[in-house]
């Protein structure tokens, strides 16, 4: 057995690291910490885990983290930059689900965040977690930062087009929508109910973290200089991401798109091209860790569309971080990622 | 006063035709057909009515239609071109909230209809019903083609732009989205709330009707070539639809942007430019006949994005009727139509 | 033009105060206050109040209050009891929309509110709200306190059977349901829709502060001892109230008892007694100021079953206020009340 | 491996079957019959089964349904009693989701069902599959009648204090609350989100089927006369029930009533009494078999109130109906169940 941390559990994130992890098989959760909710039960706070997980939130200063094989940062932006470097120092594997790790370019990320970096050293050595394209350096990997939720479902849907000679890099669009769990559980008066229920909208228009974030990551497998537009949106629901995503053709693919796809990803377990002429679903993926995805070129025009869901706090948070673990610890990369989803 | 008919009342423009007239002022509702639902108090079929309108459903043949001086058919694609010539024949005003008289070009119609046009001398004499681009024909006209819902989001929200010498317009984006009311009041199995709730899909990817009918208007305002991708998102909500729109520039514009949006609409009651940086949510428009919108240049790059919202009952449907009827009928642009909407 | 004050206008009863008094045509809003937003337009807080209400929020100090005819509180509990004595000093008419001045018990009061009152005297001279019972005392009131959203369905419910001799009135149930706006619009971590969505729940089993409310005036109409079991739920929608009430039959009734339900509300434009088999949907009342009701007697047993719904923030609020304004400044009872509801 | 049959697997409990039996790790799924989608596979019908479940829908007649050792039949009410019998009879084990087994009384059976029974011999000899009442009886049962959704939620609830000598059984109340898939994945206008989302009601008052299934149950535990209305309402979600339960108190309790339910359950799995004061919510169970509940008594008053929550599609229908099979196929009882909730 394993033995893993996880720093700031209290959010949603945390709770579904637990919930993945409480039937993993391999693993034994050692330490929460919250200083707000420490010496309360989990099971308190999430009575969803009544009966399957009886540990309890402790001090960062009282867990022994330092003894776990691996541990999770559930934080808010800007405490494993500080914190991870004093574990990662003695050995520790690291998952950041935050985005401190994320982004190389340090000036970039300091724009973006409002904050300098504590551990730039870190930033270098830290692995994107995203196994489709890192499999192999995450496995190797002490420090590993678990992407973004918009932009797992945005990246996975560009992939296969990155660097085909036929596409516009510059003038990508990823129209994505999230349910509201993406905001986190913050105490936030646009997030409640009575504001964003029955109720649609597009935020963050001017500029949203998740667009560098993905435009690194796309050029990087383009090789080449990729210009997108990131809108996302707010659904009147809980849980998943749907990103619809354009990508205009500057000549006729010499190949079929559909295949493309489906080879591109034909030995991703957690990648599902769906058949010509589905619409992937939300609910299709309801806590697990599948990104599905259909491939459009409607009328036969110059503009391909693709549309890819996942749940935002599974594929784009905890699911993806366990499937991370998985690789770090040795783990097969699915184990106790089988659950199917929850539909209706 | 003047006398009211409505062919087809069920549905669910049908019910918002009754609340907006109930309190019109100026117009009685002579007579709401319905064969099914004959014989039956409207205010049965839709409490909401209780006490507000006392009628009940008469089948079509009882109805003295011709005796009204305006008469809406809010029936399925294909009725009113058969039975609409008939009353028109009779000098009856005629306003169709179905796709019947949208579309000019008849092979277009039919291929996305499926249907041989039963009335194509009136295809060419109905005015297509968008006050903001055709009142002074509405106002003289004796048939009004209704728009689409989804159109009118788009098509409002690219108007300013049509024919600017440094977008793109082969290459426009509309995303939108719609909450489930949009599929009217049929019994089918994707619009049940265990199917369509807590969940979010595109749908129609590969071909929109509303695709066709907004690049007829976009080209005979542009007076060039336009091309248009449209993507129909459905959102786990009852009423709303957003519309998120991706204009690319091919040079700098030589205005401020924001300012043409709002000169653009500066007369119109019923459109609302929003200050820089607002987020329509579609709650703010829930009930009323608003299209609010605002308009975005991410980061100075050379993409337009338009957040355009509309009630898709409303503006999208039986609002946008009554104000084509009061153009008609020699009313108020706005009677009837100056309700709150109601938010939360 | 009657001049009103809304005092802590930024709240959900505020806005909805707003949306109902710009139509309402005998009143003009002459100030809002908010001490944390003021110099904010209103429209700003409430982009659906653009066009229709062109006012900001100021100070308490700024604002004349002194000078309106009427003012309403929509503040939390525990300000109008300190703040309105100053008005109503100076002739004002105040409706308060809290509780402050609800119970006319100061002991009780105290229990559930944890505050000491500070004006008992102006408590003893408050009417209690609710026209169908106190509709002359109101007429003649300087200060309403305006009933509870819960209480109001509730009551109103159970009035037509209380004082008769075959009821038991020690045994009475109220089983209540409530959208998230209820709940007002503050930052909590249980209303956000990631905890409070796609999930239902009782809350405040052991004790809420409406079933003293609702006793106070039970027993006042019984003229007996009135036990009353409340239990407030959590609905995943926005708006609206359903109270299911159990009533334990002691005797055979002498009378058919929808009979006696439409006897008693005759003559109330603000009640629907809904005809026999009826199952009254919240959204027949949404944004309008009508209680629906309907009255079952399962299998000709012995408990009687009333399903009452209203508009929380409407007749369980600001539609009420507005009709209570409307009787204490001469105005016909439903001016600007005439909305019908947005259904679907 | 054991085989099993699910016939008419279209359903919402079908799916859920599929779900939990896909992961079950001891049975196969030899067919799953459907007449109106045969040939189709299932993951076409359900995409969250792609990748988890390869087999098609065949019809009736070409699934070798009596290979089986056990067959599910989740088809509508009528189907088992004419289709199960020659099944029983050569030895396959049969557990019935609908209501054809669970009345033992014909005439109350035939009188809610409108049906005249095609296998009352089969009625007599099936043992109702309450699992925490009858599980002996299970496991040695051919036939099993699985209970009704709101049936088990209200059951459960209230079964500790049946044969209480102070309680009055004559006067409990059930007030409960269903999301709509409890409706079935049938076509109707009703269910449709546009129609039953963003509202609340009762539905049934006057008489619900799974009032007297509850009432027989009760009374055989009671050993007495037992009086139950039972009122049933539409939460505009997906999944759980939550029922609000009403226990008059005729006498001081003997016991600590918190204490009595926890002993009462003390062995049970699936059944979890939470602490005092909390508030079981239908999240905290969704997607999984428990039944939480909470008891309170109200200022300490004559009434018992218990809150007790399910999701309808596990343990109301498909996930106890796999708890049954656990027991009549001698696997351990939460052998494929002991999955978490799915939170938020």
């Amino acid at each position: 057995m394993k033995k893993i941390g996880i720093v700031g559990g209290t959010g949603y994130t945390g709770v579904e690291l637990m919930r993945l992890l409480a039937r993993h098989g391999g693993v034994e959760i050692a330490a929460i910490t919250s200083r707000g909710e420490a010496g309360t039960p989990v099971s308190e706070l999430y009575p969803n885990l009544r009966g399957a997980l009886d540990i309890g939130f402790t001090t960062p200063d009282e867990a022994d983290l330092a003894a776990c094989d691996l541990v999770f940062f559930a934080t808010p932006n800007g405490i494993a930059m500080n914190q991870a470097p004093n574990l990662l120092a003695q050995g520790v594997k690291v998952i950041d689900l935050a985005a401190d790790y994320r982004i190389k370019d340090l000036s970039v990320w300091s724009q973006w965040y409002g904050l300098t970096h504590a551990s730039p050293d870190w930033v270098e050595r830290a692995v994107y977690g995203m196994p489709e394209l890192y499999r192999d350096e995450i496995r190797g990997a002490q420090l590993v930062a678990n992407p973004g939720c918009h932009v797992t479902a945005v990246t996975l849907g560009l992939l296969p087009l990155m660097g085909q000679a036929w596409i516009d890099h510059t003038r990508l669009i990823a129209d994505s929508k999230s349910g509201t769990s993406g905001a986190g559980r913050k105490a936030e008066v646009p997030m409640l109910m009575a504001e964003s229920g029955e109720s649609f909208k597009a935020y963050a228009v001017n500029g949203h973290r998740h667009q560098p974030e993905t435009v690194q990551t796309l050029t990087a497998v383009a090789t080449r200089a990729v210009g997108l537009t990131f809108v996302p949106h707010l659904v009147p629901m809980v849980r998943g991401i749907e990103a619809s995503l354009y990508v205009p053709l500057t000549a006729e693919p010499p190949m079929d798109i559909q295949r493309l796809f489906e080879d591109y990803y034909a030995d991703e377990r957690f990648v599902d091209v769906m058949p010509q002429g589905s619409h992937p679903e939300t609910r299709s993926v309801r806590g697990n860790n599948l990104c599905r995805m259909a491939v459009f070129r409607p009328q036969g025009g110059d503009m391909l569309v693709i549309s890819s869901v996942i749940d935002n706090l599974v594929k784009g948070a905890a699911g993806q971080a366990v499937q991370n673990m998985n690789l770090m610890l040795g783990f097969p990369e699915n184990q106790g990622l089988d659950l199917i989803a929850l539909s209706p």
